[in-house]
């Protein structure tokens, strides 16, 4: 204790009435608290569960051309993580619906990444009960960020696959989309020091599981398939299963080894933030010729001129 | 989407600059961006990787009638943690303990609860590289809150079992002290649901593993247990191995059966939010007599004592 010595002699520093940020955020708007607000001003407090304890759902829906893709089927896994959680809000789908419209049409975003929020809240107390916070909605919409870019778009992805063990279902739910990534983002920095793009981390028993914000498929003799357990049920995935029923391609859920994976003929990750991605790398090793397959170019073409279909589809009302 | 039908007619809403706070927070100081502010101050930004992906780390000590207990330990702790996650911060040791110290001293608390903490932080563009984040620090102290109330530490806890699974390490390194709690605040739910105060998680061999925020021993004919791994190395926990050196009880860190909790003759959880709290009810049944043993009470009172040794604790220097 250096200071136990040093204090003595020292003035204790100026209390500040309000924090003045010197941080730069993007431009979107926020609603919190009621308040529709820039991104700047869209913060938690240090004590709110939602951060401290990670006590929290979410759901993040996107904007594309103006218009909001499969929204319904966001909504419905946001209020589904919301009763397993045991939170509530004081907006119903309707009401949520709004208020994200809201927020895109306030950014004048026409390509944007939009978040519903809730935290468990904090009790004014500090109290350790959660039952006595206040669970808190938010919203915001900021510019659409792909988890790949132009260039990784058009010759796929490296992708390594870490020795990091994916949070298993015993542990959290993966139906409650939710905010434990430490995973992830050590799988992430296993991939970054391999040259790669992105990770892919395993499940229990050592098979694939899925990487950070994305769902994996693979193609084998034109036969497509996913991890089945211990993954997020994503809507772009669950998208993909639609696409193929309506064109004829068999798809399924079922356990996916190392090896099957790196003997595939196609691979693709899938992500709201982003759509259908290709793989043509994993761990320095080309997926079969190295290039982005037929039947990933098929499907991304697909999944891309459905965001006009009024059936899966919304139009912002800017003004 | 009745947004579809109904927006049209509907005025955008106004967009606020600044965010008015409706919510109390308690009475404390954080530091924060170079500044030292009240608790209502203290906010993240819901960009921050720290809470989006929940990519932090941090340590909370305790200050007990005006002194730290064991800050070495916890710095330890909280660099050890920063160096796993590849997180820097613009202070050293001598750094971080004098602004810990600033922010009691600030408060006039002579009881505190102080946390220091480090998320990955954010870059203005919102990258998905946590690469280009600038990692944040930040501190504050609040009043003392013990996870036990008065009454509570005289007679004992109730604690229900939860069937929740402890997040693995293979998942999440628990040397690392995180935010990763979904799965205790489940169980806690668990508990309430079966009208206990607390919980306790199994690990993934189905054995005990610890509860929100603490680790749990046993005591059978005058041994002490506590359970060897997947566990926050705790550091009231590791400070009854130290007690238990220097007045000659046998403690070992190893596997702990349901039943053998089940069957101990006493119990007890370690936590910095409350130190030593006896536990005397498991889902429903008595510990041994029900009362708290002997000791636990030994330890608790050595424990309380040792907070005004200088070789394990610090003044703060109240103006």
């Amino acid at each position: 204790m250096s200071q136990a010595a040093a204090t003595p002699a020292k003035r204790l520093p100026f209390l500040s009435e309000r924090h003045i940020d010197p941080h730069a955020y993007p431009d979107g708007v926020a609603f919190h608290d009621g308040q529709y607000l820039p991104m700047s001003q869209a913060k938690i407090s240090v004590l709110d569960w939602g951060f401290l304890h990670s006590d929290a759902t979410y759901d993040t829906v996107h904007v594309w051309d103006g218009r909001f893709f499969r929204l319904d089927l966001h909504l419905d896994r946001f209020f589904g993580g919301l009763e397993k959680l045991r939170m509530t809000i004081p907006f119903d789908r309707d009401g949520v619906s709004e208020i994200l419209h809201n927020c895109v049409a306030l950014s004048g975003h026409r390509a944007a990444y939009v978040e519903m929020l809730c935290t468990r809240g904090a009790s004014p107390t500090f109290s350790r009960d959660p039952r006595q916070a206040i669970n808190r909605f938010m919203a915001f919409a900021v510019p659409f960020g792909s988890v790949a870019n132009a260039e990784q778009l058009r010759t796929g992805l490296h992708v390594a696959i870490s020795d990091k063990v994916r949070i298993p279902p015993a542990s959290i739910d993966p139906s409650i989309k939710n905010y434990h990534w430490l995973d992830l983002v050590r799988g992430l920095y296993d991939a970054y020091d391999r040259g790669a793009d992105t990770a892919l981390v395993l499940d229990f028993n050592g098979n694939v599981a899925e990487g950070p914000g994305f769902n994996v498929f693979c193609v084998t003799d034109g036969r497509l398939t996913t991890p089945a357990v211990g993954v997020l049920p994503g809507i772009t995935r669950r998208t993909v299963f639609d696409l193929c029923a309506e064109i004829g391609l068999a798809v399924k859920a079922e356990a996916i080894g190392v090896a099957a994976l790196r003997g595939a003929d196609e691979v693709f990750i899938t992500s709201t933030a982003g759509g259908i991605v290709p793989v043509t790398t994993i761990d320095g090793a080309p997926v079969a010729g190295g290039k982005v397959g037929p039947i990933t170019e098929r499907l991304m073409a697909l999944y891309w001129k459905r965001h006009e279909d009024p059936a899966w589809s919304s139009a912002v009302h800017y003004p």
